[in-house]
């Protein structure tokens, strides 16, 4: 990172990029560039705010320069400020080696989005070693107190859901009743039976079926629905 | 304010507390002690965090310093940053005499709650003027960007309300549906007809009749109502 930007030390944000592969939940990590001091460890893409730069542009620019990413609707999630976050054992090697004062507290603003993986594919920037998509159920250690940022913004995302049904519009615009409840299942992380879960939907009146059936499935075709007319606020 | 507690000259928190007197929302606002500069103006009750401070801990004992309040449930509510925040004309004057670096970019995480006014009577505190309850409807220009604050932590307890019901707790434990109806359009900050609001409320299955009524009023006494058994959950 250049020297020359003038930052503000004790405030950062921090991303937490969730993407749907049309099965299940990932989240985008920064795996640390190996520079030989065993600091091969993943964290979210983050970074110390400029001066002068708004907190929202902080996090789409944090997001463009760790991963290449671009155009990710970006929602304020959660403001962590606790004075020890940034003291851990584990972190204070990286700290020594990245920043001017390492013992120097840290509040970092979260953001979240969810979007369709396939349009949205990480490059990792050159000071970074890797930007790969994780699937949610497989976490490692991550870095500093990314963990908890993880799981206070799942379970944001999880309320979102329930409320107001955003990333339906990560489906194909006509899918199955089985491809609907893989999205619900990969959102709450949870096993749904199939019965209730058609039940639930039908009660809803969101979706509605159309006349077409799937193509080219070896299995017999499943009927297609599609999201009802008016209902295009969803994602709000 | 004491001069040896270190502060984090860029990082604030900043509290909505509003309160229901059993008919209108009301916000808490401090107003500025008179020290004849032309200063006496209204503002959330807020400060910058002192070093080593956890930011719930802080507004917690901001919301105690400057308006004597203990024991308020708060919930962080947003994070505001934009680089110019603290830079309008109108706050300029106060900044110079508060401030060491009145130039200087200040973060401010907001936390929201909603009490019963009648629990929480403000003092305020020695270098304060007034700590007094606002009309929601009422409210002045404000220091800072305050409004903005107030406008975003009214949005979100909307959106908790429709959600959860919170604010139910609000109310006497048997109350009439005039009385759910006055926390609904407080709330909500709409009229809503009777009516419709009744069949609502029958249709969301929250509540139940008892067999009581009111006692000691003019008019014919209306059915007393509970919050059923089994949704006390409301309020998370």
């Amino acid at each position: 990172m250049p020297n020359s930007i003038e930052v503000n030390s004790n405030l950062s944000v921090d991303c937490v990029i969730f993407g749907f592969d049309g099965e299940r939940l990932n989240v985008l990590l920064i795996e640390e560039k190996d520079i030989g001091q065993g600091l091969l460890r993943k964290r979210l893409p983050g970074d110390l705010i400029h001066k002068g730069e708004g907190l929202d542009e902080a996090a789409n620019r944090v997001l463009f320069e760790l991963a290449s990413l671009k155009n990710v609707l970006l929602k304020q999630c959660h403001t962590f400020g606790d004075p020890h976050r940034v003291n851990d054992e584990k972190d204070k090697k990286w700290l020594e080696i990245y920043r001017n004062n390492p013992e120097e507290r840290v509040v970092t603003v979260s953001y979240y989005a969810l979007v369709k993986m396939a349009n949205f594919v990480p490059n990792p920037a050159s000071f970074a070693g890797e930007a790969l998509w994780q699937n949610i159920q497989d976490i490692p250690e991550l870095a500093f107190d990314h963990n908890e940022i993880v799981e206070v913004a799942l379970w944001k995302l999880q309320r979102h859901f329930e409320l107001s049904k955003i990333g339906y519009e990560l489906l194909p615009s006509k899918f199955t009743l089985n491809q609907l409840q893989q999205l619900h299942e990969a959102i709450t992380q949870e096993e749904l039976d199939k019965r209730n879960f058609r039940k639930k939907i039908v009660r809803e009146k969101i979706i509605e079926a159309t006349d077409e059936k799937q193509e080219g499935v070896l299995h017999k075709p499943a009927r297609l629905y599609r999201i009802k007319p008016g209902q295009s606020a969803l994602g709000n």
